[in-house]
């Protein structure tokens, strides 16, 4: 089974990323033949500053590799470097309804959080729906929040097919289970854009100086720590074994221990839990090109999957 | 100086189009480095009939050809050759305004004949201003109607360039003055869609057929004829000389003979006109292989004077 999966080229890698989305993404390569896009011409609707861009895909790719991708078994690429995705999207847009686009609840929110009210963002859909078509997907993982994006490829698919003949397989959505939130320093949604993340990638200084600055409460230390909404409780979850949670919990409980220890304990289990995955991040930085020629092979992989469907969607519309 | 025109795949030639358009877009290549595209990614936004869209892509080249175009001083290609075209099309996207386009004349009056509301034909003007952009044309031909277009052209390119850096250059818009109509042979304005045509390469017989029924009105035989808003009189002007063109009204003005003889005089004229363009064009038809081979020559060309834009704009943006 073919399966799909965009990444947003976002930069330095947080606990967020890393539980939300990055462990499970890497799952599917253990699921079928995986096939996982850098999205750098998405990127480009809100990113544009170019040196940012090329150093989050150079990242992003690395930070993949070291969390466990497996360039053996899976297609790993830049989106931009296939771009007959980008003609595809044309094609695509003579067959779809300008309407269908305005009904998208992600450019309505988009807009509300203030991101300029681009012709590109307003396209995003399209090109998505190009991302999927051009490879053929059959499966698609997507969180909630894209499942309308999906059911517009799908959409786009079948008239494209019924006006030009069977050219596009139309992929199944696979709607994901949400997953914890994982909450930043402050409480909120762990963010790039709240200021309030853990990075993985971080100095194991600055990864203390991070727990450290978690927000606690004013319970004192000989008494006991509430557990539920406890910032430093649900991040010990993701990173210990249920039973050393197990523990953690009944210490609180009991009181006696102040938030510093706690704090001082997460940070270490932090730096144990990544310390493979940093090891690796480390070696991978030691040979950059490394980076760049997994990612010239994805390409290249990607291009000889790519290339049948875009001449069939050529030949069908009359374009040879 | 780079001059660059669109061109429509839009069948076969007649004299509204000849006259309209053709005849002037012909003489650019006297004027400087003339590049013309014929537009079959923006056709298909209204074309949705794979072999009318091949076949009219190779009439219209022939046509061109049997014309007068010297494909040794100008540039000939299809759009869809050279794709990059749509690749910058995303790229500018990024720098477009919804609100731009939205405020298109020619998108809300292409709704208002009834062509369906694509997301394609919405985003008509960033695939132009990409065709403009990739070329760095200089100078664009273009009839009132395309003025706005023309604009926003100029809008994406200061943007991106503000945004990114210099990239493009800003094209010069060049507003045509109106050509007179051509009548079709009802007297409506001379369009395939008024089914009201008289087609340049037909068959004599057919030529002659479609002129016997332009409209006149009912004016004995003996009477003068009227002038003003004579169908017959525009066309004649059309294809004679100014001399032929008033022993012609003169004779009308005379009276005594009847429109029968006036129009098979026209027809004649018509014919006599167009031989050697349409001996050309049947020699055309010789060797399509020719027509072919000015295309992809045409191809080779234009993605060597586009492909120093594409690279620097997706530098520009971080693509690389």
């Amino acid at each position: 089974m073919r399966i799909l999966s965009g990444i947003q080229p976002s930069g330095s890698l947080h606990l967020g990323n890393y539980f939300g989305m990055m462990q499970r993404a890497i799952s599917w390569q253990e699921k079928g033949e995986a096939i996982y896009f850098i999205a750098d011409y998405h990127a480009l609707t809100s990113l544009q500053d170019p040196s940012s861009l090329r150093r989050n895909v150079l990242e992003v790719a690395r930070a993949f590799l070291a969390c466990g991708l497996d360039p053996d078994r899976a297609t790993l690429f830049r989106q931009s470097d296939v771009p007959w995705v980008v003609e595809l999207a044309w094609l695509l847009s003579c067959c779809t309804p300008v309407g269908l686009l305005e009904r998208c609840h992600s450019y309505k929110d988009k807009i509300a959080r203030g991101l300029p009210a681009s012709h590109a963002l307003f396209s995003y859909p399209v090109l998505m729906a190009a991302d999927i078509l051009l490879y053929q997907a059959e499966m698609v993982p997507v969180g909630k929040d894209q499942k309308q994006h999906l059911e517009i490829t799908r959409d786009i698919a079948a008239k494209f097919n019924q006006r030009f003949g069977p050219v596009f397989r139309i992929p199944e959505p696979d709607i994901q289970p949400d997953v914890a939130v994982v909450p930043g320093i402050d409480g909120q949604k762990m963010s790039k854009s709240y200021g309030n993340t853990v990075e993985i990638f971080a100095d194991p200084e600055e990864i203390t100086t991070r727990v450290m600055a978690i927000k606690t409460d004013s319970t004192p230390v000989e008494a006991p720590k509430p557990v539920e909404g406890s910032i430093l409780a649900s991040l010990y979850k993701l990173v210990s074994s249920p039973e050393e949670y197990q523990e953690w919990v009944a210490s609180m409980r009991r009181g006696g221990i102040g938030y510093a220890t706690y704090k001082k304990e997460l940070a270490a289990k932090i730096l144990g839990y990544f310390a493979p995955i940093r090891e690796r991040y480390r070696q991978l930085g030691e040979k950059p090109s490394y980076v760049e020629e997994v990612l010239a092979q994805g390409a290249e992989r990607a291009r000889k999957l790519a290339r049948p469907t875009l001449e069939m969607a050529r030949r069908a519309a009359g374009l040879d």
